[in-house]
């Protein structure tokens, strides 16, 4: 009889790690897992390798029996060829899980391999523990120190990320921790071969650590089981879906990736309508929409934003940005104008909004202006942007400095908390080194003070438009 | 009788510049040309400022009758109210070309500054000089020395680009110039109170230095002559025009920045369409058709593309962008993957284009891949792309090594001129100070080598896709 498997619970909090296929010479995934590992300060890790008795510090065992203590997971990165035998390996140690980062499996549109994966479900089944995988990076749980990449903090923070590709579930956290992303767990599951898209929206539907729910998505196994871990999902939490695969070429790649068969994007797409997913089209939009999601507080009531930042040419941008997007720019009145003009200058500016002026780069100018303009009942959030200025050289130079960041900050933050309307940055990436400088030193400052970043004025309209749709639909 | 005014050739090629409204403290837009200019090494240049006998080692004059030798252009930053005096001085010294930085004319919808912006024009056709602006920077002729900032290469090249707005007529240098971009003429016009998008256009279309003409126009003043410029332009050179103002905040906007009245979005993309002009969104998206239109060589004959890079996700995702911007990805026929099997991996790998492989980042597998799938009839560009992995770890951290960089792109160039097919490569930029020095090293050798470089698999398809069109619909 088959043992009972265990819960995601306990597979995200492992007390003892094996690492299959290290090797002392640093290259590689599993040893560059073991080496995160080690970093990260995981209490028991187990590195396997017949070849070696010792990597990194650390004694390296020739098999799974071998190891002295627990291994509740076991990471693998071995040939496909050898899966097998490693699998009874780690039904003998009685391990909860195992993740194959391996390829080469049902992808390869082999059939033995097909064929393959198909035994090493039944050995799971009859093993009473489950795989992860093959063909993926596995789980990244800051919790529990489990970690498979060095690039990304660990620190726990309320999203979720499930992700089909092992790419993007290091990109996703890579490129959204700087702006102030951080996660309950990640995890990557390639062929899904076990654990698959369904039972992990099962589980954090209802895992008290996740507020927001995010996932990349190829192809889905059982369209049925989906179909309802997805409406209970997003009837508890935000759940923001890329689904990667919308194109013929695209569906073709996906299908060489990890065996998926993509569903029709017509279908995918009226399906997210009508549970109120949030749906975007890549990484950086999945980012931008998480970032909105997580910083924009509260989340605006209304499309009304007000613009102000520097120069002409990006103030009719933004307008048109922003409205293409589906925001509202609306025009302020002669009577908020004069008001503004107490503080501002007439010559070269755009009062009527977006308010351009070229002194709107001292902390007291920018903190006056949101004071006038928040009281508006019209809008609903405000936006700053540096147009195509480098931070460098904004404010006289003085913008990245303590003495301009700090009371601006505190009069944005006190100014929100007045007026209940968030306030949005658009800080656009220099190209250069000595611009990078100051560019991190502003984002750091800003992503500290819980305000959301965004690199383009459009990726900033597109996302708030996103998850404001998404808010009348949730409340209606 | 009024004098015969000069011709635009005149007016880009001036002998003597003058700078009013200069000040030793370093600060203000007149301040910043003459530094440029003096260290652009432009050689008679002419502070002017009745508070000061000298700024930055130059003798400073008080007006410009007291200046010695001769002065063609006059470049001015005071107050509105001091220019129809200052026009008298110009029309005195017998000057050909007055730029008025100034601004708070017209666009402030004072009444009283829309009849000054008239009496200036009057005394400018009296004095038989033109005015270029109010309300913009003004001139950029790398040839003359001529430059209004420090931010760019003083190399000519052959893109004219014309600008109402002043930021952009920064931007697009500032942010084209390490993709490769170089200019024959940048005109910033403000206002347009005299020479206007009409008569540039015009003076574009026949200019000998100049081969692709790119427009930054937020409204037209005379829309007859516009469309027979512009007719006349594309008929001869491609042309791109990013059109601010295409919504009702965006035209709102370009009122006040510019004065100008925007026309419907509909009927410019008509225009658009019967001239085949090239239009785009922003100012990025413009760096980029135009990083195309130089660099793609030859122009590809077709939309199919083959992809070369990182990762699974990023692969899917490549499909997707390219498909949706217009173009191809063909699958590779079983016997060109039975090709590619001889130097790449089947683990992990992805042969069906786009191709992922692990060993995809050596000279020896990018060239040898170059090769096998150039041959096909059905391809017309490669691209290669690094996914979302960062320069600085790629290839096994030698990316951006010359032993790596050197032989890849002289193997590249090779493919290139053998089989006729452009080659374009996407880097993601890096957000930390450490890849982007990786980054900028890569970026630099690439555009050296002609190569096209851009930002992201979206942008790469989307200018890709707009160039093909318009090169089908030239030759048609």
């Amino acid at each position: 009889m088959a043992k009972q498997p265990p819960t995601l619970d306990e597979i995200f909090s492992p007390r003892g790690v094996a690492v299959v296929g290290v090797s002392p010479n640093g290259r590689g995934f599993a040893t560059g897992v073991l080496v995160s590992l080690q970093s990260a300060g995981f209490p028991a890790i187990y590195p396997i390798n017949p070849r070696y008795t010792d990597v990194f510090n650390m004694p390296c065992y020739p098999n799974l029996q071998a190891v002295p203590g627990i291994v509740d997971h076991v990471i693998v990165s071995i040939p496909a060829e050898s899966a097998l035998s490693l699998l009874d390996d780690c039904a003998a140690k009685g391990v909860k899980s195992v993740h194959f980062f391996t390829a080469g499996f049902s992808e390869s549109g082999l059939q033995d391999r097909v064929d393959l994966e198909k035994t090493m479900l039944a050995k799971a089944r009859a093993g009473g523990f489950r795989i992860i995988g093959p063909n993926c990076i596995g789980l990244f749980v800051p919790k529990s120190k489990l970690v498979n990449t060095a690039a990304v903090p660990i620190e726990s923070g309320p999203i979720a990320f499930i992700s089909q590709s092992g790419g993007h579930a290091q990109n996703l956290p890579e490129y959204g921790s700087p702006r102030g992303l951080r996660f309950s767990k990640v995890v990557s599951y390639g062929n899904g071969l076990d654990i698959d898209e369904s039972e992990l929206l099962e589980y954090f539907a209802q895992d008290s650590e996740t507020d927001i729910i995010a996932a990349y998505i190829e192809g889905v196994k059982d369209g049925r089981r989906f179909f309802n871990a997805l409406r209970t999902a997003a009837s508890r939490k935000p759940v923001v879906i890329y689904k990667g695969g919308t194109t013929e070429a695209g569906k073709r790649a996906a299908h060489g990736h990890t065996a998926s068969l993509t569903s029709s994007v017509a279908a995918f797409e009226a399906l997210c309508r009508q549970m109120n997913v949030i749906r975007v089209d890549d990484v950086d939009e999945m980012v931008d929409v998480l970032v909105s999601l997580r910083f924009a507080r509260p989340l605006p009531d209304g499309t009304g934003a007000v613009v102000m930042g520097a120069g002409g040419g990006p103030s009719v941008l933004a307008s048109d940005e922003l409205e293409k997007a589906g925001l509202q720019v609306p025009p302020l009145s002669k009577a908020t104008q004069t008001e503004l003009l107490n503080f501002l200058p007439l010559a070269g500016a755009i009062l009527i909004n977006p308010i351009d002026a070229s002194n709107l780069a001292t902390p007291e100018a920018i903190i006056n202006t949101m004071k006038v303009v928040s009281r508006l009942p019209e809008i609903s959030m405000l936006l700053y942007h540096l147009g195509f200025h480098p931070i460098s050289s904004w404010g006289g130079g003085r913008f990245a400095q303590p003495s301009f960041l700090d009371p601006m900050i505190e009069g944005i933050n006190s100014v929100r908390n007045s007026f209940s309307k968030p306030v949005l940055f658009v800080l656009r990436p220099p190209n250069n080194l000595n611009n990078m400088k100051d560019f991190l030193i502003v984002q750091e400052a800003l992503v500290k003070a819980g305000l959301p970043t965004f690199y383009s004025l459009h990726q900033a309209g597109k996302a708030m438009a996103r998850i404001i749709t998404w808010q009348k639909r949730q409340t209606t």
